[in-house]
């Protein structure tokens, strides 16, 4: 048996086996990144699987690759609410977003190439790049995400295939890529003809302020393939999510889904079809924004408290995360480990960084599973870890 | 925006294309290979997915790439009731037995890799191995399934990283690998340390005699990777498969599972987990051969009856398929355009071969779809096409 090269640098992704620490009990979560359970939309989810399964000869059969009509256009008509204009001819369903980031680049990638990521990105995307034997080149950051002159300049300098970017709420600093920076983004797409995946997760889930409009709105060369997912605003244990993209791409993405799980779960297309046709989203997204700031809030009152004097962090506007970054001296490695021994967990910054450049001195804290007295609890926990390690230098 | 390599040559399974065909109002479809849908046990499911809600926290949230440690459990007591001794460490969850394809490809193969099919074989493979720019070679077949003294040679001349196989009920041609050479084949692949794949979605559907243990069985040295699938013995509809591995590949297939769907939809592990627990499915699966066994039977006496004078056939003691060889001078394609113009449609053979050598004298016919009266009336109409081209040689 002799295994693929790259299988010999895979490993599993660090907040998947942190994951497996946090179901211990007693455990005070800031690690998982994943929804709160207790906000998901049992009742109307379980009508609509049981008036999905009243049509069961066609639900439980295959379907073809492109999906069911009715949920295509129901998706279209979300991103058109999101300022892009399309229709049911531009979307392929995915199981999960993860699935398009596994798709696309199967579309695209091949050994050696070049992917531009933002300079921290979520670790998932480079699950999927991985496998084609690529290399990644980081565009730098700040507080308005990724900083597009370096991107021109890096656009200029070498011939990426595929630039990847998560512009909202990004997983794991929480920044947003600024408007003006949105529209260059589209612009050197365009420009230098490589193509961007938006990857876009937390849309949606904003606690303050207007929503910026996608990337993707202002494609005028169809060079952006937005990826969108359920997993957030209605349930990740579902694997739903789609892509937006030119129809022939969507041909080819469908094409590549033949050879991956053959199509998206028919059932699960009707259950959440189903699902919008009630119109119950935008109240249930609502629900969930006025349950995720009091913990934002809690959060960041929490750090304000407990860390000001060992770290800086920004105020996230949506999403699950506060970055915190820890000021010269600090380590965060030495902070997990002081951290669970209190019972309390959070990935540490480095997980984040595909293309290097990784210090110890960053934290992903997220706030969506806790309630608020668990992360003013976490942070007692915090406080009481943080005085074992004061003044521990970094290695 | 430039693709990779292997889109140039991508294209849609024709299977799936004849699918949309079918879906058309009075055609009588011996093309589609898909279970029959009023055999789906709904009431079952209906209850199963709204017990997998009663625990909405768990089953509509992200869950460990493995999957459930019960439903793992759960299948590897299928396996060992097909004499495979295994626990649930040895099984991944897929999205469907084509997931599993993809797993393994991804974790395999590298441009210009060999692949050993057998002659003719399941088109979904092609599509799962096409993405890395792989050769086929095919491994001769007679009414014993592969011959393995073909791939015995093949084994001493080449040096392919994988093999792979559906020895019970093959789509397309029905004919199952007999039980002496399911024992070389295991064999040979510990020989020369080539892993098969074993690819069984007709597991259970067997009309008449005593199942032939699977090649799984016979593999001392770890050698051959198992991929079942409820598909076909379940529902489709679900996309739930799992693959019988040893541990330490189905770590590194977690893993490619992480970059692909991150896990298979936790409310339908659960819901599958529910269902099994019922202890319905062997009942269930007997229920699925009653109906089917006359539907064979049906489709083998309108052989007989239609096409003596201008094919032979096999008589499939399981699964979806019979396969045809038309006589010297007649051709498959020329028979589907007659077959089509009297709303009767088929898969031409030329489908299936994946590395060369097809002729156009093949035919799949499935009868899992149409009831008895729907097959009679299927080749009346075959009968009244075959008027047209009677004697139409091969150009």
């Amino acid at each position: 048996m002799q295994f693929a090269k790259w299988t010999e640098v895979a490993q599993a992704s660090v907040t998947r086996e942190i994951l497996k620490i946090t179901q211990q009990p007693g455990v005070i979560s800031f690690a998982g990144g994943v929804p709160a359970p207790e906000l998901f939309p049992v009742e109307e989810l379980t009508r609509a699987f049981a008036e999905a399964l009243t049509d069961a000869q066609s639900s439980l059969q295959y379907t073809v690759t492109e999906g069911l009509p009715a949920l295509r256009e129901s998706v279209a008509g979300l991103m058109t609410e999101r300022g892009v204009n399309c229709s049911a001819d531009d979307i392929a369903l995915i199981h999960g977003s993860q699935q398009g980031l596994d798709l696309v680049a199967r579309l695209f990638l091949e050994p050696n190439d070049l992917v531009l990521v933002e300079e921290t990105t979520y670790h998932g995307a480079v699950l999927a790049f991985n496998p084609h034997g690529v290399r990644f080149l980081a565009v730098r950051m700040d507080d308005q995400g990724m900083d597009v002159e370096h991107l021109r300049e890096l656009l200029q300098q070498e011939r990426p295939k595929l630039i990847y970017c998560t512009p909202t709420f990004q997983n794991p600093t929480s920044v947003s890529l600024s408007r003006p920076r949105r529209q260059v983004l589209a612009q050197l797409a365009a420009e230098f003809e490589v193509p961007v995946i938006e990857d876009d997760p937390y849309f949606g889930l904003q606690y303050d302020g207007e929503p910026q409009p996608v990337v993707k709105s202002f494609d005028q060369e169809d060079q952006v393939i937005y990826v969108g997912s359920f997993s957030k605003i209605l349930a990740p244990g579902l694997r739903l999510g789609w892509v937006v993209a030119r129809p022939d791409l969507v041909s080819k993405l469908n094409i590549a889904q033949m050879g991956s799980t053959l199509h998206v779960g028919t059932l699960l297309q009707h259950a959440v079809q189903a699902y919008l046709q009630t119109g119950g989203l935008p109240g249930h997204i609502k629900t969930l924004c006025d349950a995720y700031r009091p913990r934002r809030d809690a959060m960041l009152s929490a750090l304000e408290s407990v860390m000001s004097e060992v770290g800086r962090w920004s105020r996230p506007d949506g999403g699950f995360f506060v970055w915190v970054r820890l000021l010269e001296g600090f380590s965060s490695s030495r902070l997990l480990e002081a951290a669970l021994a209190e019972k309390v967990a959070f990935v540490p910054g480095d997980a984040f960084y595909a293309a290097g450049g990784a210090r110890d001195n960053c934290l992903r804290l997220s706030f969506s599973t806790p309630n608020v007295k668990e992360i003013e609890e976490g942070f007692t926990r915090l406080r009481h870890g943080l005085t074992q390690i004061k003044g521990t230098r970094i290695r």
